[in-house]
């Protein structure tokens, strides 16, 4: 069907559907979508009385499916509405009066059309019933779900999602994507199904949903997927009850410019700058300039001449010269008209400490700032932020204790607990940051536009975000997308476990919780998502001392067997590939170890070997090409005390790295307290260690591979 | 039929399988074994040709399966020997001669002796499939398997395993053990399935390979359950090329009295003490001294008078009394000949610290000191071990830095280099121990007895062991259910990931894996298994220092709204429950927080309160009964910094457990380093804090739940 007869066609009956007050499209409605979009269903009639359904059933060959047909039951099994296999004119006039009745017994108020007659979808070994739907993610807008269908669906869940609309590779993709992936393509000697005919299906209904937004869900459930095609046996469609209203949106170019003027300003104003200790105007003014700012600090504040030192300012609008930020430090209702002032003064970026707008419920006052913001071009980070970070910068625009080890990885942070923790642990392990930012309301400036800034900063080696929601989803994938060939993202998405919560009208909404899309698009956007709390933190603290691996081939040298057993659970746990060893370099590491310590790999030195064994072992693997990463299970003895290790392993590396051979290292060091000193070493030289743990080290190196997986910088997809 | 009958029938059939130099039975023999213990399979008989098969097939009601008889055949399926729902005389014929064909070009050479003529399985929604199975496991011995059916099974692995035998009981426990556990209840309307049927099956089953341990697999593949009844479809029945050899057992007393003496000595003799510095000898000696231990100390050696200060045997027979523990520092050529005089003087126990024997390959020499050990009745504990800490009796009976915090766990492992983390870590986290034991090579003593004496020893609360395999792995379940109702036992098991390995003949064999059997079986033994050696010291650290909740409710009190989130995804992971609030208790909350705070669960009192709000929120938590755990979320602010939050935090805990009331609070605390000490201090003082993580308090608190729940100290089974 051309493309505008389709599209005339679907609109002529969803206004009708509309019009007639409804949201939920009756059979032979959906049918009429998914002939106008080539949808493939079984051959059907709808049949008003008894005898219209013998005829129908007559025309089909072989047994049909009776339907209940009525706007008003949604369940039609629930509702002993449905009848398979019937065969006959006698048993299709008993069907037909059993499904009646028992429809008018379930529903007494129902309004019944009549009866679908189907033509029974394909059984037995060789058909497979999938699922395929849409639905219309709060977050992500229109996404398509793919799974495996049957009575087990909801309890295996085995379902993935795309945003909508995929083309027919993507579509393709979704296939083998789910966890049963090897049974559409022929289990046990049972033929594979027609892929391409249930990625069409796919495809269509992404395409349908996309250009008719008003369309909530879609759920075709089953697909009657065999060797031979794919046929949707019930296909329910939902519209939403309104559309969700278009957000504003900036392009790239605009969001660089002002944030370039953000993190790299030349001029900062603080809003309520004071001489008083303990005053969030004060601690700011005090972070600025302790923290070594180089650009211009102006204070503003109506009832003082100078402040720390410095001229200040009754109102911002009195500052000679181009003002990059205006930091505010004054209570939430004074806010207002602050802005309006650093709106006129040209000023584009106001950064909002104050608390007291949408969090405690006053979200009139923040809608307020957004209209002032919008309507002078002033971006708003915040409100209800601790404020950020730009070490490069020596930029402490916050009232939290500040931070000036300069590094490569950016954090940004919903919530300003978890900013604390951040900074915390930053100062705890020493981490080199080249920003901290606190998002906090998200009224305006949020994880697309910082995303799309660190992207290209060159400061920034690797982004990482906690995040409780993203207002715009979409914009976040574009963002990650243009990114994550660049640097690492790594996501914490708080909230995970909340999900379920949504009021699903179908099968496709009910498997669509909030964090299995989330996971899935985000996996697809290249993101890293971590766990939890502290993997985020220490993915960000290793990714970028890692160099990225050339290959897949993992090789495991230990000391402690013990450790050597874990480190292999460990590598299988992150999807690692434990190398296997080839002969040649198998007789290489044996050359180097006792007799009875074990070759393969793990490489088992065994535990009483002096530190020559660890350095030579060592060298074998960064020399051979063939090896593309290095985990290490040191243990701690009299013959190779820890700092002995460190010192040791951590030249052999530079020797290497000098000699442009730099491969991932990654250690566990298993010992008494001295190792953690060994551990830190070792971290400031290159090399991912951490004492007491043999999971620590190789998640890490998982998470590195996960992204350079994503980056497209390995071959192969695992 | 009277067991004497049945187990008669049965021996003569299996004697004449392997008189036939065969370990799988037919289908036709299968059915006799099945007929003989019940298990009910659909009506079936023999067609030896084409017209008996009519003749069969004419005698059931309704449509059958016909599938091909050889003993050659395992896999009919893929042979093309299984034809299903074939009727009238015409089309059993035609499948009889089509099986047939296909069986010979798919083994030319088998012999085939008929075609099976089945009644047909009930099919349709109300028809389950499940798979009923046993197998031999190496550690576990005979183990029975259940699952759910179908061309998902090795997809999904939703199985579930128990020692055999298992009583009625355990059995029906089993259908309840797999995530699909809701369809076989039924689900959408559908009916659930008889599970008295099914349950039945498996008991059989199990009590087959019970009494016949020369079974090695047993599967029904597939139990086509429905809501009258049960039925195997397949029964298939392989035997074990021998019996597995038994292995020598102590009585529980026995093990009491050998470890007392091993864990308590009054006297210890160290062979091989030396006056060198540098050998293993002389730290052991040293370590014994300077630790403190109170009872005698015995150098052997036969070239010195005196070792550090002590009169020096040339014999371990020269020391006058008795003698509990023999510590070998010794090569190991040399121990055979020591452990002989240490046998004659009659000293129970020989901890061989040496290594040399069966991890070097030399299973020879150890098997060698078994015997010897055997002979004189002395246990040997390793060898390749780094020694043990015995530390309320001030013993360091090691060649390892001594360590002497004196407290409530007791850590064994079976590799030195996780001794070495454990060690390290004890230090750096000042963990109280009561013993840390290398079981090494477990010659002779392992996990069982230390399971058992720990069980036993009041200065151990809290038992956690690091192994890679177990030797008897139905000893060690029995030690462990002895202990569990008294004290947790936290399990480390390593190789997780290496199974797969084992050469299944069977659908149950291959979903065996050895971590899948070791999972189920842990846990029904009551243990906690840690994911890691992280989680697993963390375990040890911290479950005694909690007290055991009474209830199931949890409440997050949190300052940041960003941990209560992140909090919150902790307790859902850890399956835990968070509190639904009654109205009271939210009202008492909301008279101490912001209006803009959020009762309910999370209690978020908003990050700008003061450390009297913190401490009136906990204070209700603790005061309730209605409450049984407190997560607490603490935000790092100059209003509530980090020790003032712990000092009030820690003192209103210990005015609560002065009144009685003891319930386990754990902590997550956000901020700057001081929250370090913060953590300290709390842990110190009951209240188990990290900093910069939200999950690890939730998932040690979690592994309270897990055992309280074990030890049946918690009503129902979550």
């Amino acid at each position: 069907m051309p493309a505008e007869d389709r599209k005339e066609r679907v609109r002529a009956l969803l206004d009708a559907v509309r019009a007639d007050g409804r949201t939920a499209l009756t059979a032979p409605e959906a049918k009429v979508l998914a002939d106008a979009y080539g949808i493939a269903v079984p051959g059907e009639e709808l049949a008003r009385d008894v005898e219209e359904a013998v005829a129908r059933a007559a025309r089909f060959d072989g047994p049909v499916v009776m339907k209940i047909v009525s706007p008003d039951i949604l369940h039609k099994t629930e509702a002993g509405g449905v009848v398979v296999g019937v065969a006959g004119a006698a048993d299709v006039r008993a069907a037909f009066h059993r499904i009646v009745a028992a429809a008018r017994a379930y529903a007494p108020v129902a309004h019944i059309e009549g009866v679908q007659v189907q033509e029974l979808l394909p059984s037995g070994p060789a058909a497979q019933e999938v699922i395929v739907g849409a639905v219309t993610d709060p977050t992500f807008g229109k996404v398509v779900a793919f799974g495996l269908g049957g009575v087990l669906v909801e309890v295996h869940k085995d379902v993935t999602f795309r945003l909508a609309p995929v083309d027919a590779d993507e579509a393709l993709s979704m296939l083998d994507s789910i966890r049963a992936a090897q049974v559409l393509r022929g289990v046990r000697g049972a033929p594979g199904v027609d892929r391409g005919a249930v990625a069409e299906q796919i495809r269509r209904v992404s395409q349908l949903v996309t250009e008719f937004p008003e369309i909530a869900e879609v759920d075709l459930n089953p697909v009657v997927a065999t060797p031979r095609g794919a046929l949707a046996a019930d296909v329910r469609v939902l519209l939403a009850d309104r559309a969700p209203a278009p957000r504003r949106t900036y392009t790239r170019a605009e969001i660089l410019a002002s944030m370039r003027r953000l993190m790299r300003p030349r001029s900062v104003a603080v809003i309520g700058a004071s001489n008083e200790p303990g005053k969030i105007g004060n601690s700011v003014m005090r972070n600025l300039i302790d923290g070594g700012f180089s650009g211009e600090i102006h204070p503003v504040n109506p009832r003082a001449d100078d402040i720390e030192g410095r001229k200040a300012y009754k109102s911002v609008t009195d500052i000679p010269g181009e003002v990059d930020v205006a930091v505010f430090a004054i209570p939430a209702k004074f806010v207002a008209s602050a802005l309006e002032e650093v709106g006129r003064k040209g000023v584009p970026n106001a950064v909002l400490i104050p608390s007291g707008f949408a969090e405690t419920g006053e979200q009139g006052l923040q809608d307020e700032l957004v209209a002032i913001g919008e309507r002078h071009g002033v971006r708003l980070l915040g409100p209800n932020i601790y404020g950020y970070y730009a070490t490069w910068q020596g930029l402490c625009a916050t009232f939290c204790t500040p931070y000036d080890v300069k590094g490569p990885v950016a954090l940004t942070s919903q919530s300003g607990g978890i900013g604390m923790a951040i900074l915390g642990f930053a100062r705890a392990t020493n981490t080199g940051v080249s920003a901290i930012v606190g998002l906090g309301n998200k009224s305006d400036l949020d994880e697309d536009d910082f995303l799309t800034w660190f992207g290209e900063d060159a400061d920034t080696r690797c982004v990482a975000m906690h995040l409780e929601d993203l207002k715009d989803g979409r914009a976040f994938v574009e963002a990650a997308r243009a990114t994550v060939p660049k640097k690492p993202v790594v996501v914490l998405k708080a909230g995970r476990t909340a999900a379920g919560a949504r009021a699903a009208g179908s099968h496709t909404g009910a498997l669509a919780g909030d964090d299995a899309v989330y996971d899935d698009i985000l996996r697809q956007a290249g993101v890293v998502r971590a766990p939890g709390l502290r993997e985020m933190l220490e993915y960000a603290r290793a990714l970028p001392v890692l160099p990225t691996p050339k290959g897949d081939n993992v090789v495991i040298i230990t000391g402690a067997g013990g450790s050597g057993v874990l480190l292999s659970d460990a590598v299988t746990d992150n999807g690692l590939r434990l190398m296997e060893i080839p002969a040649d370099l198998d007789a290489s590491f044996r050359a180097f170890i006792p007799p009875f310590g074990a070759a393969g790999n793990p490489v088992d030195i065994t535990g009483g070997e002096p530190p020559s064994t660890y350095e030579a072992t060592i060298r074998l693997g960064l020399e051979d090409a063939r090896v593309h990463a290095l985990v290490l299970g040191y243990w701690h003895t009299i013959v190779t005390p820890p700092m002995v290790f460190a010192e040791s392993t951590a030249r052999v590396i530079e020797e290497f790295r000098a000699r442009g051979i730099d491969k991932p290292v990654v250690a566990s060091l298993a010992g008494d307290v001295e190792v953690e000193e060994a551990c830190r070493y070792l971290f400031e030289r290159g090399v991912v260690a951490y004492p007491y743990t043999t999971e620590q080290p190789v998640a890490v190196l998982g998470a590195k591979y996960r992204w350079a997986r994503a980056a497209g910088l390995l071959g192969g997809d695992r």
